[in-house]
């Protein structure tokens, strides 16, 4: 029987879906649980978007261009513009979810061997694609007791060899909500000017700030040939089934070597590409409704986390997750036995192990995401819950 | 500046979208233009499946489970099952695209540096998920002349190395349209078995076959553990747009290593799944109108090739591509000449040079790929230009 190869063995599995089949046990038991653990937004996919998909007009469903439509990235440059973006359409290509943009940077900027650096705690998925490349990640540890502030620019110099090509910055950043501010952007423009770094920006929680406003890396100035923009429309507009998402850089040359992996999977996909090109005619107070709801729920989470006894939980600035401090020996045993061994008014909670978000061994065993994807009643019930198993957890530490 | 990676480099371009602006720069010149050159077809995608994709009734456009929804999954096992393929729902991950399915084989299967054998001339697009993979394509050469059936077995054991771990066959065949017969399937079964290879089968022609009937490579016994089909419902349903396909094997372990890759890009596209599964509803007969049409645009086109002065184009079994060898010096040369200094009646034809299908350099410089994927009435017309264009060709060699 032929072998699989060594990087199908060392691909890491998803930290979040590992604990699907005890939550699947736990509902055959008869037990509600609450899904705090991914980040599938509750909120409806606006109806003007999915009734442009509803009412498409084509009799062939053809390969679109490799790029995308060209209409859906005309369109994208009127978004970005309100972002205060200037961008040409030619500088876009559309992808099959944030997901292939992470993947094109990676494949056109990093060779085998390289590496790139990111700030601890991370979305576990550019594990992935780090190991599909066959780039070597480096975290530099940012902590909960600064809210996940961005290290000190001694540490990315430390951790920066000749190897190194790029830095990833996740902003809002998932999985610790943490905004970055316009200073720590200008930071990290300094050190990629430095150095001679690619700056890889994951802005897929762009609109969704609760404290000041966003600095997006394409804001920064003289580094235009550094910044790839890794976008998707999954978070924004609740859409994340589409699969569609930007790769966008001013850096003529990168565009050219992304454009031929983009040529070699042909096109992404059509029928989402009405739904996003119908997205950017959503009136510019779409987000207000949806920012207030998430804004509601944070306040109500934060809160809730910090009256339990031995809990800390910085108050996260965008995106919908945050990161929790708990009394507990593991959270991955935690999260299991939230799943396998308890339950309170016969209702438990699932939630993400911080575990998976660090690229360094041993970091997050205190410590668990918690994604606000449910409504306020929802995520009331679920800190009933929370509560209620650090009374009983066998492996609390306090 | 930072460099763009030397994968980025390296990586082709596309084939057959090079000659891009020389048919758009002819159309500006007024002049006709028969696309013979890409597989796009211009059948209608089924209504039964575009209507279902306008009458999904979801409101929060979700991430679908990472190996496809398992309605879908489900469906997909009668569909194998009237291809005489008996398999259970859980071997299957359905993938973004045939694409997809292509580079989870050789992510899960090869590690950087190890080698693939394909025959040549094949799909081009393989060469670059081989530099994503970081993998080296080693073609061994199907002739014109033997209207390109399989290579000797002498010819496969002479490109086994110790890092060959997989040979790629794509039945029936595109660029050649070339249908391998039972006892070429089961010759690649031996050396597989021998050789301790995997076997990857890209059948994404499988309900085109004029003359004889399709094995799969899933049709062998005693290489469940060999075998990984790389599908996708692009051609079989007119429905390249959708990005659909699938990743299936019997060995659960590679199953498992390529499900790694697919969390990784979370999942799928969720409406043109909808669409994959209401095709496995259409009649058995479905198939039927759609073969006789290329059969019947086939015949016209190997007769209309074969009687020009010079041309040779074997009768292809399947697929709706055929290759033809021309009286010319260079096959670049000779399709972009087609498109900046020839027309007959005010029209001309786009073709593909082969050059750009063929591992070895030098190979395919007279030989040119059409894909019969317009009405009788236009290949008509656009053998007129060919017959036409060859007499007056200045790099022509009769």
């Amino acid at each position: 029987m032929p072998k699989i190869s060594h990087r199908g063995e060392v691909m890491p599995p998803s930290p979040i879906r590992k604990l699907v089949p005890f939550a699947e046990a736990a509902k055959k038991k008869g037990i509600k649980v609450y899904h705090l653990n991914i980040g599938q937004p509750d909120i409806e996919t606006p109806k003007l978007v999915l009734d442009a998909v509803r009412h498409f007009d084509f009799k062939v469903l053809e390969y679109s261009h490799s790029a995308g439509n060209e209409s859906y990235r005309r369109k994208l440059v009127k978004y970005y513009k309100k972002c205060g973006i200037d961008i040409d359409y030619k500088q876009i290509i559309i992808t099959t979810g944030g997901s292939e943009a992470i993947l094109f940077g990676f494949m056109s900027c990093l060779d085998a061997g390289d590496e790139v650096i990111i700030p601890e705690p991370f979305y576990a998925n550019y594990n992935g694609f780090a190991v599909a490349a066959d780039v070597v990640v480096k975290p530099i540890t940012s902590s909960i007791n600064t809210g996940f502030a961005l290290p000190p620019i001694e540490e990315f110099e430390k951790a920066i060899t000749p190897k190194t090509k790029a830095i990833v910055v996740c902003n809002p950043n998932n999985p610790t909500g943490y905004l970055y501010s316009k200073e720590e952007m200008e930071t990290l423009k300094q050190i990629v000017l430095k150095h001679d770094l690619y700056l890889f920006a994951d802005e897929a929680y762009r609109e969704f700030c609760y404290e000041g406003t966003h600095t997006s890396a394409m804001h920064l100035t003289g580094v235009e040939k550094n910044v790839v923009l890794m976008d998707t429309i999954s978070k924004r507009y609740s859409a994340c089934g589409g699969r569609i998402g930007a790769f966008v850089t001013r850096n003529k040359e990168l565009l050219d070597a992304a454009m031929k992996f983009a040529q070699a999977r042909l096109s992404p996909p059509s029928f989402a590409q009405i739904a996003g090109e119908a997205a950017v005619d959503l009136p510019d107070n779409y987000f207000d409704a949806t920012k207030e709801e998430y804004k509601k729920r944070r306040d109500l989470l934060v809160k809730r986390l910090n009256a339990i006894e031995g809990v800390f939980c910085p108050n996260p600035g965008g995106a919908f997750y945050a990161m929790a401090k708990l009394p507990i020996d593991d959270s991955d045993k935690f999260c299991q036995w939230l799943l396998e061994s308890f339950s309170y008014k016969g209702e438990t909670i699932m939630l993400a192990p911080a575990t998976g978000f660090y690229g360094t061994p041993g970091l997050g065993k205190d410590e668990v995401r918690l994604a606000y994807v449910l409504n306020t009643d929802a995520i009331d019930k679920a800190m009933d819950c929370l509560a209620a198993a650090l009374k009983q957890y066998p492996g609390k530490t306090n």
